[in-house]
């Protein structure tokens, strides 16, 4: 933790950063910076605040109405066992932090000075900021239109009122500096610093960087075999079979491994058996006052039958007339591939032959537009539906938007192989989709932002020099601050999921008749990780940690894909004419067979995951050898009590 | 809690009964009875025990060693403790007992008499008993080839060195005439008393019988529907596709509405968020010494791998020549029937119609008796493989039994149904199998204990005659111990499951082509109801009760048997005249679109059961609501301390 700028007081260490809109009124600011500095018996946060100073560019128009919030050592332990932070004991198992018995933690030094990382206090902070809650107050003081209510968490209304513009927790310069370098700025064949991430962005991105990482390696061994099927022409679309098979296999194996991966990732970073707090309502949420049946405590409600007949009347209808859309534009698309393949038949030329090409590539853009305005609609519509958690919001947008990404991207692939039975088409189909959509990924993730930093890296410079000469040396907190404000939030590891969702569909499907699938998969993700790695450190502001204990509902997405792998491959497998070559007879046969076959892999991968545990051996004696002792030592404790009761009886 | 026999102690209410073998050295019974009455910071149990006094017919060979334990009334509250028992609070949720709260308990009156149920009470006293742990005795005293090192259970190695004959809990005669009556005596179209049921069985047993009254009425549609079918010939073997499909909705309704039924039971209960304790081995489990990575305490341990290879080099090889076997004597069946049905035609006959039946009759009565044989082979594999937790044990077993009896049972009818497509065969055949089986299990379950029972009260009021004349006399205590410890053993309720299980089986997978199954089984359980109820409570020893949350494993394996349900529907409804109308050119379409929907169906069923949450919402919300509530007990509890320890600090 270090960050003492030339104008903040020792001791004091900014945090989190508070931009507040630069109209509010001015008994706002006051009565928000006493309710944050005040003592927690009188219901305050006991943080510390500081306004920031006016930047070296006091002279253009500055919001002055930004603060920065710091903590004392003492309030950070507090918080850190009010949030459940989870970490290493003396024994180097992982125990949550009690102030009580700090001292048997491994790392706890003196007063406990660089105990928590900055990316956890930053995330404790946020915390007792989120749960500062309204006592008597009707109203936040100067803006009678901000209603509050006994118990409302002022900064979520601040939030939701657009008082409060913007919340975020500030870099490291000398931490990212060394985290850059050990994690892209270097090009090694190692694995990534995902401890260090962790230390410093937190567990959620840890995990997204970790499942980056474990699935490129997983792709490995299939971009291996695909390889010289590519290069020797060794399919010609009869030899996929054995190339099914292994699909099949593959994507049932590493799903079922990475979620032990996640497990000992989750243990060592003390997220796998940590309680998650109640959550509270999300900003956005409203409704008519009364009490919540849990908690007591007053809360805006809103029906949950109101929010179903939003969400089958509505959303429903809305996603299926998208799909529908979407089938229709999928029909332009061949009727364009049926006029290029008739102008080449009738005058086969050069150009002719590229022509063959465009209505793909055409198609391919077309998709990725329509998933990003879909995208928008999407969290349109779950916004409106009003969810009152965060994570029941998150899991409706996820549903809505694969759903409609799964359709819209593969509904022509199938369409090509089990309507219209042309394996060329789809090779050509699937190759050009892949590509386009990787192409404009790249673009979009990593030139972009690459190229705006760069333009807004030049303009900060630009204003330096007006005041400054020397180039090297550090900024002033101050415009450190300003500087970071500026940047683009970062938006969740969703996106990024989405395209990883994407393309293992694009392999796991599909793969065995375009071997060099998981090829081309492989190279992009390694990019991938560069370009992400790019983006978190220098192109968006620090998110606050996230303390994830895994992918969450991605992994059962990734799960239902590989079901649905398992159908594909075994219909493609079924068509191939190697296998038709056995029932020369009957085709019924043919069918039966492949159903039957196909019905007992599927009851055995269910059967497979079944037995799999989910949580490695090692770790599940840690967890229960933990539970055990607090057993034991609360055994002991009411034997000791007993005891003593006795004795003051007799 | 009654039970003050002519020579019982005021004060000391007999709960659970040890018998040791006759041969048991003197010594070795004052050290049992010593570490029993110890106190609990000697490392004892601190319950109170009383030898038997020699019984009305002493002049038999009588077994002296019978010993009767109670417990003091503070002993039991501190053991509803350790054991974690959930008792109604006084707002009306379910938490568990604390000593320290105790008076906070709904029902709780005075110093705590009548507050636990007897069952209760006899649970916390066996499982004071079986925790009763060895100190530094190497042996028991004068039994020198009875080793024991520090921490092991000192009941279960008498158990399993066979010392220690038997432990049972006492009954209640007035408590036990009072739920007969008002369960089985009587003949009435209201409820069982589950509640009483499980107040004085346990949870398991309530679970059990509540499990099998939903059923029976979730049958009670399907045998509406399916009676006019039977009656009026509706079927002609083509109608059968509405039926189909009903059954195929049908099956997944009522398992996902049982789990949310079972959840509100075991919440009134109080077993819904019990945490379980740590797993003794079993008494059977033996291996080298070691020490426990969980525990730390010395414990023999069995390598894994070496259980591995005994399950699958030894186990899986002897199922599967099992399953070999059975399919081995379902071939002599189609050949016996092949011969009646060359008889029968020709020279038919009122016989040789008779004699159509016979082969089916052998049939069912030989299944019977191969799952009688399986049985015992499954349960000495089991034990041999020798499971470290009786869960684990029980699982295997489970898993051994289930597929054995499953394919026993219908790989007949699915031999019937799929290969040789003979509808009215296989109406035959499910008829026959079902009603032998049910007539068999009948009369096994309930007129041979009945039988049973009469002749060894005759003995019993014989005996007493001799020395009594009066009797309609209640009996007294030492008869009615002596009474109990000669009545047979309840075993649990996997037979009770199991038998349900194959019912279910008959009706969700062929009853569309034999629509009077589901009536059938209805009547069955209507009399199962009333010979388990007189089982329970006339024919066996009082079991303990075993605090269940749900009918575990089952569950699992009735869902396992309806997915199994809707692939066998759905073959069945492609293979019908009615269906195959449709498709009058093209056999392959028909397949394909059958296999298209039933993928589809499969993949509702599943988001189905993902979709309804397996907990009501109330229930949901009360669970909550008590976690919220005591995290902020903690923290307000966390805050006054530091509020003191600033003071201090001042």
């Amino acid at each position: 933790m270090e960050g003492s700028g030339d104008n903040s007081s020792p001791g004091f260490t900014p945090l989190v950063v508070l931009e507040l809109a630069s109209d509010t009124k001015e008994e706002a600011i006051q009565w928000l910076l006493n309710r944050i500095e005040d003592s927690q018996q009188n219901g305050g946060a006991e943080l510390l605040v500081k306004q920031l100073g006016p930047g070296v560019s006091a002279e253009e128009k500055e919001n002055p109405n930004i603060f920065l919030v710091g903590s004392s050592r003492q309030r950070l332990l507090s918080g850190a066992e009010d949030v459940g932070l989870f970490k290493e004991f003396s024994d180097g198992s992982m125990r949550a932090f009690t102030c009580a018995n700090k001292h048997n933690f491994r790392d706890f030094k003196g007063d406990g000075d660089s105990f928590f990382s900055m990316a956890e206090c930053q995330y404790i902070v946020k915390h007792e900021l989120d749960t500062l809650r309204a006592k008597d107050e009707t109203h936040v003081p100067g803006h009678s239109q901000v209603k509050l209510y006994p118990g409302k968490s002022i900064i979520r209304r601040l939030q939701s009122k657009g008082i409060l513009i913007q919340m975020f927790p500030l870099h490291e310069k000398e931490e990212l500096k060394r985290l850059c370098f050990s994690w892209y700025k270097k090009v090694k064949f190692t694995f990534q610093p995902l401890d260090d991430i962790r230390h410093y962005f937190g567990e959620g991105q840890a995990f997204y960087f970790g499942f980056l990482e474990y699935f490129t390696f997983a792709l490995l061994p299939m971009a291996l075999i695909g390889l010289p099927y590519y290069l020797f022409d060794w399919e010609d679309y009869d030899k996929y079979v054995v190339f099914a098979v292994f699909n099949l296999v593959w994507c049932t194996v590493i799903l079922e491994l990475w979620k032990r991966c996640s497990a000992s990732l989750a243990y060592r970073w003390g997220t796998l058996s940590r309680k998650r707090a109640f959550e509270e309502p999300r900003p956005g949420f409203h409704g008519i006052l009364g009490f919540n049946p849990v908690t007591g405590r007053e809360e805006p409600l809103y029906p949950t039958a109101k929010r179903h007949l939003r969400i089958y009347l509505v959303s429903l209808p809305f996603v299926l007339l998208c799909l529908y859309m979407s089938l229709y534009v999928m029909m332009i698309y061949f009727r364009m591939e049926g006029w290029a393949l008739s102008i080449h038949s009738e005058e086969p030329t050069f150009w002719t032959e590229i022509l063959l090409y465009i209505p793909s590539v055409i198609y391919a853009v077309v998709i990725e537009i329509m998933n990003l305005l879909y995208r928008y609609a999407a969290e349109f519509l779950t916004e409106w539906e009003n969810h009152r958690l965060e994570s029941s919001y998150q899991n409706h947008l996820v549903l809505k938007v694969l759903v409609f990404n799964f359709f819209n991207c593969f509904a022509s692939l199938f369409y090509i192989a089990f309507i219209m039975h042309d394996m060329a088409l789809l090779r050509q189909s699937l190759a050009t989709l892949l590509l386009t959509s990787q192409i404009l990924n790249q673009f979009m993730e990593a030139f972009l932002p690459y190229w705006l930093q760069r333009r807004r890296n030049k303009k900060m410079i630009h204003k330096l020099k007006r005041r400054r000469t020397l180039e090297d040396k550090e900024l002033p907190l101050e415009e450190q601050v300003r500087l970071e404000a500026s940047m683009s939030t970062y938006l969740g590891t969703f996106d990024d999921y989405l395209e990883q969702f994407l393309l293992f569909g694009y392999v796991s499907l599909f793969s065995c008749v375009y071997p060099l699938a998981a090829v081309l998969v492989v190279l992009n993700n390694i990019t991938e990780v560069y370009s992400d790695a790019f983006k978190m450190c220098r192109v968006f502001k620090r998110p606050f940690s996230d303390p994830a204990a895994n992918i969450g509902v991605w992994q059962l997405a990734f799960e239902a894909m590989s079901v649905i792998a398992v159908v594909t491959n075994f219909a493609l497998i079924g068509m191939s004419p190697q296998v038709r070559a056995y029932f020369p007879e009957s085709e019924t046969h043919l069918i039966l067979w492949t159903v039957a076959i196909e019905h007992g892999l599927l009851a055995f991968k269910f059967i497979l995951c079944f037995l799999i545990p989910d949580v490695p051996k090692y770790i599940q004696i840690k967890l229960a050898r933990l539970e055990f002792e607090s057993l034991e030592a609360l055994k002991k404790k009411k034997m000791l009590e007993a005891s003593e009761l006795r004795k003051v009886e007799q």
